[in-house]
């Protein structure tokens, strides 16, 4: 079968692999769609960062370079092995794309993804969603229903925005801010929308900001540049600040804008990835017992985001921006990502085309 | 009546004043014992910072340099304004320090001191410990039984110490990490110890060190020259981390250190004001989840610190390390904290001796 394989920085290869073997306790799926996400770009660009390195294999995959990538796919059932019998062939699914060790208790509500070497299916290992198949341990499958496969590739970076919104501990009612509209910044808006929260999103670049306002993620978007943000904020919520604030650029100043513009005793999640150590306004922190919150991945999200999808709340194919094939990986997908980001929100890929 | 005041900095004048006013609802104070407090210090070297300075009036006081100094204080009530009827004449009591304006709710569970243009009995005018007599509005006031009178005067401190616990959400049984020994650490530590927390202690002075040691606030002192202080806390919880940390001493390491320390999903409140915007190892919050919180003061928090003390679980007197007059106020308070602070914890003022 094919598969993109990332061999090290900047040599991803299309190439014919062996296609995966069933295993006692696993669902083998026929991927429909796979969306090409920012942490795929870093690995081609500055990686390998989550993929293991040649000759140093991931403590629990075992594996290292080359390795398939690809980690938000959505695909259908094709066989079930000894033990599964909670699954039928047919059904369409999504897969939870963790490599966690097997002792590690996965129950609702258990932070497992923060466990010891935690790393993600299509980066550490254990085959990827920008292949034509791959088998997954039963407990990473989760069926979709009726919603469509392009859509559902989807509901990996949609159930990060859940996380961070679960993390937050917001209430239907309540204000919040996002900073920054790229697919993380605004899939974290669509959930708060959809969860009942007025929502403001803070953004600079003008295709992004016409984005957040035709998917109507955002009850308002503001730039930075035409005035003080939390200003605004203050004024729409009768001087009080927003209740929380979504950190999703990974620019110190954002988080400063954030920490200006909740309330007294108000929350910030951080979602970003920052690649250095920022300077934080501890002051303001302290002064207005503001908790800021780290967040990463999803834990027990899934079944919840995949509800908010189905019953309608959120629509994904908004945010689809592109099909390509495979061999169009880097031509149309990776290089479009890099030259001209700002314009895409998801670029989906068939690994069958 | 004699009273410390504030004019400006490294000005500090023992003066005679005219005796507060008894006033409806409020009570009239005689001064027993008064801690100083780093904040006292603060000023004194590098203010006005809490004090409004002279020609800018509080919006809630109106006053302006000079006012009183003094905000960690006990005494005994000596008469009632119209209207306070659940307090008697010879009760001895604390005062909960706060200026704030007359139409935030102050009732418990309220953020009340994250109120617009909060300040400080003692600081922002409304008299001070630091004088002979004082007049408080009821709210403020709070009996504290059999207490002794001048370890009641460490209760304002120790109430920061329960406010950071209660922010912390921290648990009997589980295990703290606190960065930094001063009044405050020590303080803080003292509440976790008596709340059922393991209570470690990270410090550089020896004097401090031995002073955490010999008051048992804590299970375990740490020196971070002697090794790597989250290792050690790594090898005391089994690998795993501590649950809380706390930041009482304003020194980035410390916070790094707090940051790795703590388990995944683990909180670290921040009690430190720090001066500046200190660099925060974001990556480390973000990838083990972890909740950072600010806080500031105390807010209904008063009560259970009276009643650690009044029930036995915290001994204060082991943290009066001086007692003074008023008249020494600079000689052998403010300049001993100043020059030899490493061996002090409290010391407190009879301001009629
Ligand atoms: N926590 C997690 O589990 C998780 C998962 C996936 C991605 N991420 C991270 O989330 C972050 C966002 O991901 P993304 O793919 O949306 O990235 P992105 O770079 O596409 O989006 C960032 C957006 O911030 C905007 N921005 C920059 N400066 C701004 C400013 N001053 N004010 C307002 N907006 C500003 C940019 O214009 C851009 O649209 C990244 O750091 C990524 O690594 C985290
Ligand atoms: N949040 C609040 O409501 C509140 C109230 C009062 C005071 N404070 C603040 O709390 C902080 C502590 O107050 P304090 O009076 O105890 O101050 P302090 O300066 O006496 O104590 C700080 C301690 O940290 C220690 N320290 C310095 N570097 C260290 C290191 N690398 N490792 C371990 N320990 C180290 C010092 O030796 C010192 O003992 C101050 O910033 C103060 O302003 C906050
Ligand atoms: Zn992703
Ligand atoms: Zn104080």
């Amino acid at each position: 079968m094919r598969a993109a394989r990332f061999y090290d920085q900047k040599d991803i290869r299309i190439e014919d692999i062996d296609e995966p073997v069933l295993q006692p306790g696993t669902g083998a799926i026929d991927v429909a769609w796979c969306g090409i996400c920012g942490t795929d770009l870093h690995e081609y660009l500055e990686g390998p960062i989550f993929v293991p390195p040649a000759g140093h294999p991931h403590p629990i995959s075992g594996e290292s370079a080359p390795v398939t990538l690809g980690h938000e796919f959505s695909g259908t059932i094709t066989a079930l092995g000894e033990g599964v019998t909670d699954l039928e062939v047919g059904e369409n699914v999504v897969v939870e794309p963790y490599i966690i060790a097997d002792d590690v208790d996965t129950s609702q509500g258990q932070p497992y993804h923060l466990s010891k070497d935690m790393n993600f299916i299509g980066l550490g290992g254990r085959g990827g969603g920008l292949s034509e198949k791959i088998v997954v341990q039963r407990r990473w499958v989760h069926p979709i229903g009726e919603i469509p496969l392009d859509e559902a590739a989807l509901i990996e970076p949609l159930s990060v925005g859940h996380h961070a919104f679960v993390r937050s501990g917001a209430k239907a009612g309540q204000v919040a801010i996002v900073g920054g509209a790229g697919p993380i910044g605004l899939l974290t808006a669509a959930v708060l929308k959809a969860e009942g929260l007025t929502v403001y999103i803070s953004e600079l670049s003008e295709a992004r900001k016409a984005k957040a306002r035709e998917t109507g993620v955002a009850d308002q978007v503001f730039d930075p540049r035409e005035g003080d943000v939390a200003d605004k904020v203050r004024e729409l919520t009768g001087g009080r600040g927003a209740d929380v604030g979504f950190e999703c650029s990974s620019v110190p100043v954002v988080l400063d804008m954030l920490l200006d513009a909740v309330r007294p005793a108000g929350t910030i999640v951080n979602v970003s990835i920052w690649g250095h150590k920022p300077q934080v306004d501890m002051p303001k922190l302290v002064l207005k017992e503001i908790d800021l919150r780290g967040t990463i991945g999803y834990a027990s999200d899934h079944p919840d985001t995949i509800e908010l999808v189905r019953s309608g709340k959120i629509d994904l194919s908004k945010f689809i921006t592109g099909r390509i094939g495979l061999d169009e990986l880097i031509s149309q997908g990776f290089d479009q990502l890099i030259n001209n980001n700002e314009h895409h929100v998801k670029i989906i890929v068939d690994p069958r085309a």
